[in-house]
């Protein structure tokens, strides 16, 4: 019998995919499915063998269509199943007989509509054929490497006025597991992470849950070379025990950043509503997570912005956090924002102040440049200014992470700043992260060269101060774990940045 | 003798203006400053006159240029200082001889950095000339209408490879005044301003605030016509129970939104060097806000995104908040949004619970729709059913405002349900926000409708959240004080879009 991990490696990466419900009308999502995976399959993405399945069609996109999964000879590793959900137990019965590995569901009209019986038959199947059910009422997997695209929303969409615009776009290959329990959010999550250029190695919607829940996708992650960091939305986690025990062991190798949902009484509700989830109370999960070392998001933002982070950036070894600034108000607000986080922003070392004394007295930098933490250069800094205070900074053995506002509106600051922080930042294992503010050119360029750069950065000096909080305290965990060393280890490039 | 209202208004709206330090060579503040005049009196938007003063050239820019501020023969209204510090006193003796009214010292090298004397030695000589100053060491004023532009920072850089960016941008005129302690943190709003479309009536910066500071901005913007709504940096306030009397004034009429910085004990050390403000405990400054009316901004997206709420959308006028949405995830999350800031997401009332059951049989919405609030029309949502449920929700007595989550990835929405949204929010004097997520084509388009139609539109559910929780709060604030009618009477246009 094959391993748990086998069994849900066979959603991502099949030798052979049957689509139940292919269709030759665009408008129904068994046609947009199947052309998924037509296009990855032309561009050699995608090297499984396909076979569309309706009784109503020889060919779909000049694939030889069958009329059921029993009448195709070659072995089937995965069925993806769209058709109305009163059909798919007689589908489901000949996949059993075909001896399919996974089956999808991705119709709707199950157990979240109150049609249980049919859930329970579907399941019944599925368990007795040793199948692996993901769904139903799911958006399925979505493989940027492998190929499988199981999306039924087409990414683009053409507005009234003809023009096609991008709408459920997928993004690049990357290093961010997304798990996500609500299929809308799923995908918004997929259109948000596109336009910021953060990389996916995997997605996956679960619908109903039937079968396949959050705990062995976790550790199918866990062992996943292509995923380093896993984002996970969830409303309400059922097994929950069991859930925590599987979550502490990735946690020790990747992090996973959780936005739970349903935290309040009025989201438990309108989560009962959505999901049927028993959200639970609140401060049961806070206290939870912390001890299975899941870093949780305050909110979208947060959850994605903390990603990021940890796509590019190692943890830090220690709660010693440096902020480094040309601009004085946002360095207040990076400072507040630690400490509301649970960091406080202690005073440099005597050591590291008299560094700077030093380059004050050379007028390498400004003379009234504040160095008790944060380090404020003034609207008077300049590329070098940058790279000779990151240097003294990461030098010093208290300073375990650090926090880089760059307003490029500075008139001495050209753009190789960016350059010059980054070659210092190489040279060290500790997390760095960046902040610019603006929404026009130049902000975005120096955002983007940043990230190019493998240091994460960002558009608001708080946003900056969460991400660089949360690779602290993940940091303090693992080394609380006795596991840190061993995580370190286990990164293949510490500033592999994650977006393109 | 003016009033003050009158006094501070020349800052804004001068007849003359001479640039003391007005130089010929691009790399100067003082040929930054001089060129933003001459550029706007050329496009006709700056109408006074103007004098470059500058003992070392004959012309600058083809305008005469005068040795000193006594050569000129025509009145000056105000003087903008961009020489060093130590020359300044002999600069104010001749603007008090001349009779100039304003004088903004951007030039540093004042109190900020121990030369208290020469500060105030200045300050004097202003007092005893009833010269009203702002300064030193600030970004002096920018106002959108009257064409004034003191902002030394270049709108433009150009990069190493030669490529010229924006880089200080000037926004749009709009409804929105910038009032900000820290400089750098004040052009950066412009920046951000400027690329989320937001247009701003004006903009000060107080550096050292030697005399002109909160309280007399605040009451002059209160009286201004062409602002809505106050966004307010701050990291210490002076003069404490002077601005809250004053703020409590403006804020029966104008929507204060304040980011206070340095609300931690690490922030409040950063800024004690930063500007020297004692940041005081920050519990009295968050009782002092609320007895004054002015909403508090927890960071600074929240800042903007609270900003563009108010400049578009009337305050509520009671705490039941309805979230419609046709994706179940983001609707949990904007109801917990909404009591983690405060307000609870009630069940909405049998008569409107009727009504949505009525649709469900007439098969106008589907019959699995949710309807207890969150509203979810789900994943098969269309243009039609978000009109009908905007209608049925606004037409509730019990509902005062509307967060409308319309994810445009659901297959059978088209971008028209934008306009059908807006048309039905136009016939109600309720605040409604939106919400899209994602960062691609589709996502953007959306939005931006949404905005040009006077809907703020946010990306992610906590935003719209946070920001229809700050229009209800305000409301039930204005109705405690009894001025909520009045307020809505002197709005020009409810739902005037601040975005082009």
């Amino acid at each position: 019998m094959e391993s748990h991990i086998g069994q849900i490696g066979v959603f991502f990466n099949p030798r052979s995919v049957a689509v139940v419900g292919a269709s030759r009308n665009v408008s129904k999502a068994g046609h947009v499915i199947f052309k998924n995976f037509v296009e990855n399959r032309t561009r050699g993405v995608f090297k499984g063998d396909l076979y569309p399945i309706n009784p109503n069609e020889d060919q779909i996109l000049s694939y030889k269509c069958y009329p059921s999964l029993t009448r195709v000879i070659d072995p089937i590793d995965t069925v993806v199943i769209v058709i109305p959900a009163e059909s798919i137990p007689k589908v489901m019965k000949e996949a059993a007989a075909k001896k399919v590995k996974a089956a999808v569901i991705i119709s709707a009209g199950f157990g979240e509509v109150g049609n249980t019986a049919i859930e329970q038959e579907v399941k019944d199947i599925a368990k007795n054929a040793g199948i692996r059910l993901l769904g139903p009422n799911c958006l399925g997997v979505y493989d940027s490497r492998s190929g499988v695209d199981m999306l039924f929303l087409p990414e683009t969409k053409v507005l009234q006025s003809g023009d096609e615009v991008v709408a459920t776009p997928r993004p690049i290959p990357g290093n961010l597991a997304v798990v996500s329990q609500s299929g809308a959010f799923g995908v918004a999550a997929l259109d948000y992470l596109t336009g910021r250029e953060m990389g996916i190695s995997k997605f996956v919607s679960f619908g109903n849950k039937a079968d396949v829940s959050e705990p062995e996708v976790l550790s199918y992650l866990k062992e996943d070379d292509e995923t380093k960091v896993i984002l996970l939305y969830a409303e309400g986690i059922a097994s929950g025990r069991e859930f925590l025990r599987v979550a502490k062991e990735v946690t020790e190798r990747k992090p996973i950043i959780a936005l739970k949902a349903g935290r309040t009484s009025s989201g438990a509700r309108a989560a009962a509503s959505h999901t049927g989830a028993l959200s639970g109370t609140d401060s049961i999960y806070e206290s939870a997570f912390a001890q299975a070392g899941i870093i949780r998001a305050r909110d979208m933002d947060d959850f994605f912005h903390i990603g990021k982070a940890f796509s590019a950036q190692p943890p830090a070894s220690g709660d010693g956090i440096a902020i480094l600034t040309d601009a004085g108000g946002p360095g207040v607000m990076a400072a507040d924002e630690c400490e509301l986080r649970g960091i406080s922003i202690r005073k440099l070392s005597n050591e590291t102040i008299q560094k700077f004394e030093k380059l004050k007295e050379q007028q390498r930098i400004p003379k009234f440049a504040t160095n008790l933490n944060p380090v404020d250069l003034t609207g008077s800094a300049s590329s070098e200014m940058f790279e000779l205070a990151a240097k003294i900074l990461l030098d010093d053995s208290e300073v375990h992470a650090l926090i880089v506002i760059g307003l490029h509106h500075v008139p001495g600051l050209t753009e190789d700043f960016v350059d010059r922080i980054a070659s210092v930042v190489h040279q060290y294992k500790k997390p760095v992260v960046a902040c610019d503010i603006g929404e026009t050119e130049m902000a975005m360029y120096v955002r983007s060269r940043f990230d190019k750069q493998g240091i994460p950065s960002y558009s608001s000096p708080e946003d900056a101060a969460r991400s660089i909080v949360a690779l602290v305290k993940y940091g303090l965990y693992l080394m609380k774990e006795g596991c840190y060393v061993e995580y370190l280890a286990s990164m293949k490039g510490r500033n592999e940045p994650t977006t393109r």
